[in-house]
């Protein structure tokens, strides 16, 4: 039976909907929250950003719902094949997308401390990097919510991309200290905003692996390039 | 049913066994890795962290193994109750001990490269960190394998003193950096090190949190400190 076909027993599929529901909503409000820290960031708004940290518990408590909803379907319902890649899978991109609202609110966070100091060059380049994640998880999520693998494949190959900003940039802060330390503060907290855009790139990835698998049964095969690009740069 | 008690079918307990069994490996293989990955940083002995990160595949072979493992036993023996616990909180495990090694993993990636530059004094703090929270993953798995509830409640409220040495830390770093520009490659590393190891104290925690939950069949109801404590400090 294809992911989505209809089933006999009504309160079945309604909680299958209802969990594919509450998944739907954590895309958005992920989506949602690492737009509005990039805005913060930009805007140096600290009202925003302030929203933003606020805002966070309630993709923990969405997250939560999946988990419940899902021990529950497997406990009462005992879901197979398509269905049970749908449950399984939908555990996985609850995690990964909580994990995402969290990294949005800790830039958000740091946010709050450097909109009140002096802008540093760097900082251009970082938005530059949250743009390109910002493409990278609209993309994944677009392929997660349409099932479509092709595109779920083709996401996940612009992390490469993502890593590429992330280097340079980070070049580029550690130039900027080394040239007026009055800078370190700042550069420091902008590199663990790169850091947290970075790994929000690398959650979007697993979404589109997990899609991959929700629709085809089978785990991509090609590796994927992983670690931490940047303790190679020595500066 | 509690927790451990004999089935009727023997196949299905040598399932289970074998899920067991491969995540109180993965337990030894996260704590090991971690063990390895200070020494690395202690004795400034590449040679050894190069092997740490050589190792991490191996972890990740294991998640996926218990991946694999979880799904099959979910389509084909329906379990519920304890069993249904144990195999989603095995679930989650896996990928906090998944987690905890490729932290492990990135630290020996960048004690490499500080182990070829002059030491500077933050690494003393870096390292009492460390043991902060080897204590605090020990005693967590010790619960874990032990099926200790109390102890898995205890473990957890240690994560503070690993948050307070932390931010005392981030502080002297930034100290450390003004004081002497040369220093900020290597301190730059120490920071993202320093999160490396913070980090496997949050995955520690969760794993607290899922022993707990593996026991007794609630969640723990207090609420523990969340977030990003470094980017309070402002230098």
């Amino acid at each position: 039976m294809a992911v989505g076909e209809p089933h006999i027993v009504k309160s079945y599929d309604d909680q299958l909907d209802k969990l594919n529901d509450a998944l739907f909503r954590m895309c958005g409000r992920a989506e949602r929250q690492l737009a509005d820290a990039l805005k913060a960031v930009a805007d140096r708004d600290a009202d925003l950003a302030a929203e933003i940290v606020r805002a966070d518990p309630e993709v923990d408590a969405l997250e939560h719902y999946v988990s419940e909803q899902t021990v529950r379907l497997l406990a009462l319902r005992s879901p197979v094949a398509d269905d049970l890649r749908l449950v399984v899978s939908g555990l996985r991109v609850a995690g990964d997308l909580e994990r995402i609202a969290d990294h949005a609110a800790n830039t958000a966070r740091r946010s709050i401390v450097i909109s009140q100091q002096a802008p540093v060059p760097p900082l251009r380049v970082l938005l530059r990097l949250g743009k390109a994640v910002q493409d990278l998880l609209h993309e994944t999520l677009d392929a997660y919510i349409n099932r479509d693998a092709e595109r779920a494949l083709a996401a996940r190959d612009r992390d490469v991309e993502v890593d590429e900003i992330y280097s340079g940039l980070f070049r580029e802060l550690l130039a900027c200290m080394a040239e007026d330390p009055r800078t370190i503060t700042v550069c420091t907290h902008l590199m663990f905003m790169a850091k947290n855009i970075e790994r929000i790139g690398d959650h979007a990835t697993n979404i589109a692996e997990m899609t991959y698998y929700l629709i085809t049964g089978r785990q991509i095969e090609t590796e994927r390039p992983k670690g931490d690009s940047s303790s190679a740069v020595e500066g």
